[in-house]
């Protein structure tokens, strides 16, 4: 099957450099550690205990004479580079003894100085003999996740010596959206805990970045086309934002690991602070006849909203790369509509009766018409589709409420409407309990629910939501990880191979000792120790 | 009243710096701001709105001429020198304006060399105006928490400039006893991230390190008398270890903060990793008439076991300078001794029947008696007087079972019964939970139970345990603060002036923020900001 597989890409390196024949060999090999290490499990890993001392003065990254990607290509020349520190995290000890190694990268088609998109292709293919790894790819993205898994085949004896074994992979995602959520609007969360967090997935490989940036508490988003909106709605005008100059930087910090970056600007609620830069945007809410002095969601009968909304959406269409953007939708009131009388007009006017979703589906339907003006695929909150099942057929909907049971049912009917899904209600992992609740999120089954193979194939994937209500970046790190590594793994390998916790719990205990080692703080599982222990601050 | 406890006091500062009518002017003054970001409040405190600028480069400690501790004492050397940079984050900055300010500090008695432990008093006064901050405190122990408090009036404004309001405090603890238990068997804490809860501790006023250094799982204490303890018993002999340096600088850091170190070497149950390095010591576990292979308890039954036991408390006490030792005591289970023929034997000459825990009892008279001969104070679970009420009167209890019903029960009969009490049952803060569940600690009434005024007096204060299943330095600091902060308000302040969490919310907010500043990675209470955020790693 390997061979099959590299026999259709172009030049395949495997075929010229390691006869077919020892490849058979390796497929028969006893399996003697199975995906020791790595995490997520690969779909299709075999290895021997046969090793390799690893010199990393003899070790080399190197493209393949038949790459399309060559020294030059900014992805991997700067991944080479991170991965090397990360595989030999004390290298400038020096040890000479060891033979060279070299890992050598093929890619077989693609740019590098593009963004990774819904249709990036991470699959990739890796062989580690005697004196060499080559690691094929379609994409340099798939190269990444190649790279990964590499720098966590490598281990230290007790001596401090490097080694790899003996391995065969054949790899690729269960799902191509794995996510994270952070919300930077209820706490500020510093670009370097975000760039960290950034980090931390590429070693998971997550592959989407969900930026819930701005909501009601505050609007660290700069703008340029309304720079009132964070100068007067970001909890502090200089400190407390998200300047043009961080968001590249976010972006292009992510770009470098594989890693989408969607933005949410949700509306119409959930948008007080946009309030305060924005004056006329929200609906006044009344007390009788009189305003009441507060304000509710965005106000959906003035075209100026529109005319903003608009502008606004025009700015992140240009500074967000991603073809998709978040468009929230969830839990809007109606109270404040109801209150105020030109609010009231406008839904006679329309016939509306007092029925306020057709009001809120009015409104979305106008910033949706904004966003495909705009080229980009919307993602909203399952809420939309609650009360409006009549939106456009290419929106991903966002699952995020209630039990299994209910998600389920939710996700039966997305589905059966011909709408993509993303599963992110069992994993909201700002919630936390005592114990080893990371099985809980370990044993989800995202294709549980009732419907049919091509259903089941618009789930494109789920998410981690790590909500702002308790979080900062004093506490971010150890509350995502390792907990979401668990969510990682559900969403990148093969359910039937992964289920059971018992046998993930040393290889996560494994991997969170990694983590940690590479300077993220993720908390421990449960009572032990890793060789390199994070020493505090 | 103020001036009353001020001439009780010898050569009172105040009196001849501030003339009294002055005195009662303050105190006579409208309260402003009350305990403007002191946590925890203070007894009494009394604030102006009038402040005064500090200029860091015109700021000065000083030693009152008739303070017994005079330049070259150590503890509060060192503490001017750290509290100059808790108030003055940005000294370097430089600020002309501002006239000079002196904090004068007076002790009244009792050195600088000694270590603080049960007796220590805390108390102290402080008088703020312009251009001197006067601090009286009978020990350089109460004027440590004068400083600390001190250093919590300054205050900010939007340009960064310092002040401090006009202020009267008397202060003191409600109890003597405000500990923390770190537990380094579970996982390894590194000997930096105790510093630093030690500075947290500080910060809170907790006076107590409760080291619950080993357990079952890892016996990290490196022994002089048995080197093979941590050799064999610890995670790893050489970095999963406390060296005897190690030992002295915690003990030491803590000293220079006015913080008790009282270690726990828990037996007989809990000592699993004491057997690898002491062959002989655990009771042999026995399927039917052969050894199983596995270990119980320290066998009772063997006079090595005392010689042991003797051997290794004599070093420990050699080792820690309090008067206080923790023997643990708890949760000793019986298959194991039942199941042992030697131990039945035993049991049969000694005439205890089958009851185990005459057996236990029996163990524990032997090690509170060698404790005894070493002039220590013993503390134990409240599991030994709740099987064997015939402890020595002296012997403190630590109630760590329950609800408050079940809690409030035992400190009734504990009391009762004479014996002085600890609480830690309410303040579990290894546990955690979703939300805001620092109410719960924060709400706690220690002496809610039925019982005498002098029963009430035997309750010498309480802890927080922060047990290490799933706790190591990845996460110790947000998940222990500002959480344990809640404990140590309802520890040392007026429960009256206190209860209410919605009063105390902006309050603790605001001294989250500060302890962020410091450099503690306290975590958020609820959405809001910080002016200054923890960056990330």
């Amino acid at each position: 099957m390997l061979t099959r597989t590299c026999h259709s890409m172009r030049g395949c390196k495997f075929n010229t450099a390691v006869p077919a024949l020892f490849l058979f060999a390796l497929l028969a090999l006893h399996r003697m550690q199975v995906a020791q290490g790595v995490w997520p499990m690969p779909q299709k890993m075999i290895q021997s205990s046969e090793n390799y001392p690893l010199n990393p003065q003899k070790f080399s990254f190197q493209y393949a004479e038949d790459s399309v990607a060559q020294i030059g290509c900014s992805v991997l020349d700067l991944a080479f580079k991170r991965y090397f520190k990360l595989i030999f995290p004390d290298y400038s000890r020096g040890n000479d003894a060891g033979e060279p190694f070299s890992v050598v990268v093929s890619v077989q088609s693609g740019g590098c100085d593009g963004y990774p998109d819904e249709d990036s292709k991470e699959n990739y293919q890796m062989l580690i003999s005697e004196g060499q790894g080559v690691l094929v790819a379609e994409t340099v993205w798939g190269a990444l996740r190649g790279l990964e898994t590499f720098s966590q085949l490598v281990y230290q004896d007790d001596y401090g010596a490097y080694y790899v074994n003996q391995t065969v992979i054949v790899d690729y995602p269960r799902f191509p959206f794995r996510g994270i959520l952070l919300d930077t609007s209820r706490h500020f969360i510093p670009v370097q805990a975000i760039l960290e967090t950034l980090d931390a997935m590429a070693y998971n490989k997550f592959n989407v970045f969900h930026w819930h940036i701005v909501d009601d508490p505050s609007f660290p988003y700069q703008s340029y086309s309304f720079p009132d909106l964070s100068d007067k709605g970001a909890f502090h005008r200089f400190t407390h934002v998200y300047t043009q100059t961080d968001i590249h930087r976010v972006i292009s910090h992510a770009r470098l690991r594989g890693i989408r970056v969607i933005p949410e600007f949700d509306s119409p609620g959930h948008t007080q602070s946009w309030g305060k830069g924005q004056p006329g945007l929200l609906t006044p809410c009344y007390n009788g006849k009189t305003p009441s002095g507060t304000f509710g969601p965005v106000d959906p009968t003035l075209t100026s909203s529109y005319h903003f909304m608009a502008r606004l959406f025009k700015e992140v269409n240009a500074v967000f790369p991603d073809s998709y953007i978040h468009l929230g939708g969830d839990e809007v009131t109606f109270f404040c509509w109801n209150s105020n009388p030109q609010v009231q007009a406008f839904m006679e006017k329309m016939g509306f009766g007092h029925d306020f979703t057709k009001l809120e589906s009015f409104y979305i339907e106008k910033i949706l018409n904004i966003t495909v003006a705009l080229n980009k695929t919307a993602v909203l909150w399952q809420d939309v589709f609650d009360y409006h099942e009549n939106i456009p057929k290419d929106t991903v909907l966002h699952v995020w409420k209630g039990t299994a049971q209910e998600y389920n049912e939710e996700m039966s009917k997305m589905t059966k409407a011909g709408y993509r899904v993303l599963l992110a209600a069992p994993w909201y992992l700002n919630h936390i309990s005592y114990g080893q609740d990371w099985h809980d999120a370990y044993t989800v089954k995202p294709l549980n629910f009732s419907g049919t193979e091509k259903q089941k194939k618009l789930v494109i994937g789920g998410e981690v939501c790590m909500w702002g209500e308790y979080v900062d970046a004093t506490n971010l790190m150890p509350r995502l990880w390792p907990r979401a590594s668990a969510v990682a793994e559900r969403l990148w390998s093969d359910e039937e191979q992964t289920f059971n916790v018992s046998e993930a719990y040393p290889r996560l205990a494994e991997f969170r000792c990694r983590l940690v080692r590479r300077g993220i703080q993720a908390e421990p599982l449960f009572v032990g120790y890793c060789k390199h222990e994070y020493q505090g601050l």
